[in-house]
């Protein structure tokens, strides 16, 4: 292979034209996208990705997990494959640009390299991953494909489980084709993302291409503090155990021990509920959601311990008893080395500005790094409004970002050769 | 009239068997009674009262606002009327007391002077007042009777206004006819009523009676805490304008104001609900449902002062906006003192033990203090448990009740002599 393919960049009108067709399913408002996962509006998005890709001449592909993929195939024997991919679902009522820009730019990528006749040592393949968002199941399709489902996630899903079976249904899905679409994970030469960074961090800085060092582990907790319900007109607030009390002290120590301990992590408590939740009656139960989040997994574990000790701590200081549910975690990682020098170089080559990035957001390549090698690209979200139909990032960024993943690709699949 | 009034006391039997038929009537389990105001099981005991009250050549009447009663008339022209009374409806699933011991005891009064030929200076009536448990409209029937019911009540109830309708419908009853049950005070010689004390107070002091001297003012708020929604992994904690932590903080705080400067007092946040209400984004809204109860109305002013200043204080302190509320209120009231004093000697006369008591709790007295002097007699409530199928008072204290409440009409009416 010459060295040509370093003037090599994708197909501008073409990715565009692509986008704005893409931006019609699911379409509300001038900018809105709603796309929920297995949803019709997903569906007929999925059937678009592939209608494009066999035009290009790509096999196309549907594993047991609703996975979509467009392949290029190279001509030699056992070669692994490079994926590259994101989603094609989003939030209800979320924006043009999160996940569906990543497997536009996959897609873009291998038309790009088949009509350039690029001979390649790996096979390359965009994927669309189902219901990375999570209204089903957290990151269906990644985990299937990474060998990270589990039965359970599919039995006690975090969303609906009457909505999930329907939506299976529809898609003409089961547990058992889910469950199989396990990966082997020595046929897989690495996967790339790219993605908007759904944060503030490179438009306030100047950067045009962040390379993800690290995306955050996360954790999902219910707490629920349990006291004694009674009349809030004669029962003495001395002997009250009164379930608010906790929940309170511990949604304002949450805050504080992220400010003062750990100020490079997150915490929210986003969900509160009281029980039996009239005016006059002292709440028996107060129920709360808790998420916390840290990218380096020793942080993350420490966070972990403070928090829930502080939790404890609160109960017993109002005499409640205290119900901790864990409800789920994605683990921090930090992405690989190869991948993350290649994606500079790519940069380099392109004239852009990089610098490292944390990702903050969970993404699949969080869970697409346990099995092969994975590198992440993001490029700038305007004020980094994310999951919003204000979502909004510069087409130029778009470009440089779908160019920056052609030209890391290249790079890894050179090594290969 | 002679002093062999002294000696008259009810029937108990009667009375107890009265007891044992009304608890029959929207009965669960044991000792479960549910009557909602206007629910099919109030109604029939509506019915059951007036039947009892003709069967005893009692003269009834149902005003506008549904109110039930049933006279004794005197034979004087122009005489006010005495009259006593209470609730037959209960809180959904509720228990056997609470409302409709005094709406029995009022009619056994009127029975057993009837019987007993005892001449009257007053009418006697006996009067269930419509949806004291304010699952409609709060002191729907005292407040109509008093006059202080407004058309705002009705067209933006503090329940379900489309559930009020259809009530009202069902129990051929028109806002019209509310408002126009206001009573002419000049016609009222007093108001007496007899109620379990929903407390544990009496119980722990070993009173038979307790003679009422106030009854708690009580407040009701929606706070709504105001901040910016946003990605709960990407928006620094510094940054956020979480709403959870204004209405935590403020959860604290009344309670901690109560008990530092107010500890005659009574606070409650007993609803919180967070707007998205999602794992993994920052309140944007925090709801929260504030009351509070003092028995005197300069500290139940300052008390007022104090709360909402300082949840002023926190909204500001988190960077949020604030929204205050205002849902209703029942001012504190003192009831009068010539029923405080012929309830003190009604006791002693019957040889039993009472102490003055506040009542923290609300009740159609509350209403009828405005209009004419008024007086409320307590028994105690076992373990102070109340508004639950587990509410109880033992007999012998039910039959003292009505016994002081005879003793004390007796003493009122001799007065209009």
């Amino acid at each position: 292979m010459d060295s040509n393919w370093k003037n090599l960049r994708i197909n501008e009108q073409r990715f565009k034209s692509d986008f704005d067709e893409l931006c019609q399913i699911g379409k509300f408002g001038a900018t809105g996208v709603s796309r929920p996962a297995l949803s019709d509006a997903h569906s007929e998005a999925r059937r678009w990705f592939h209608r494009k890709a066999r035009e290009a001449g790509l096999i196309t592909h549907i594993d047991g997990a609703g996975n979509h993929s467009a392949r290029l195939e190279c001509n030699r024997k056992g070669a692994k494959s490079l994926l590259m991919g994101s989603h094609l679902d989003s939030v209800p009522n979320g924006g043009r640009y999160d996940g569906a820009l990543g497997v536009l730019a996959a897609l873009e990528v291998l038309r790009s390299l088949k009509e350039n006749n690029i001979p390649l040592a790996v096979n390359l393949e965009a994927i669309d991953f189902t219901d990375e968002e999570g209204i089903l199941v957290s990151f269906l399709g990644s985990f299937a494909f990474s060998g990270k489902l589990t039965t359970e996630d599919l039995t006690n899903p975090r969303g609906n489980r009457l909505e999930l079976e329907n939506r299976l249904k529809q898609a003409g899905m089961s547990a058992e084709g889910i469950l199989a679409a396990r990966c082997d994970p020595g046929t897989l030469a690495g996967y790339l993302e790219l993605h908007v960074e759904q944060g503030p961090l490179l438009e306030a800085q100047g950067v045009d291409i962040g390379i993800v060092s690290n995306i955050s582990g996360i954790s999902f907790y219910r707490l629920t503090y349990i006291g004694k319900a009674g009349h809030a007109g004669t029962i003495s607030m001395q002997d009250r155990r009164d379930a608010s009390q906790g929940s309170s002290a511990f949604t304002l120590a949450a805050r504080q021990i992220v400010l003062e301990q750990f100020p490079e992590c997150f915490s929210n408590v986003g969900v509160a509920r009281y029980e039996p939740g009239l005016f006059n009656v002292i709440p028996e139960k107060a129920e709360i959601a808790l998420e916390f989040r840290s990218a380096y997994m020793d942080q993350f574990t420490k966070l972990k311990s403070a928090l829930l000790q502080r939790a404890e701590e609160e109960a017993a200081r109002f005499n409640l008893g205290l119900n901790i549910e864990f409800l789920g975690q994605r683990i921090p990682v930090e992405l690989d080395e190869t991948m993350r020098h290649a994606i500079l170089e790519a940069s380099e080559s392109l004239g852009l500005r990089s610098a490292p990035i944390i990702s903050r957001a969970g993404h699949d390549a969080q869970a697409m790094a346990d099995v092969c090698p994975t590198g992440m690209i993001f490029i700038p979200s305007v004020a980094g409004i994310s999951h919003s139909p204000d979502e909004l990032t510069h087409w130029q960024d778009c470009v440089n970002g779908a160019n920056v993943l052609l030209q890391t690709a290249l790079r890894i699949a050179i090594s290969f050769s």
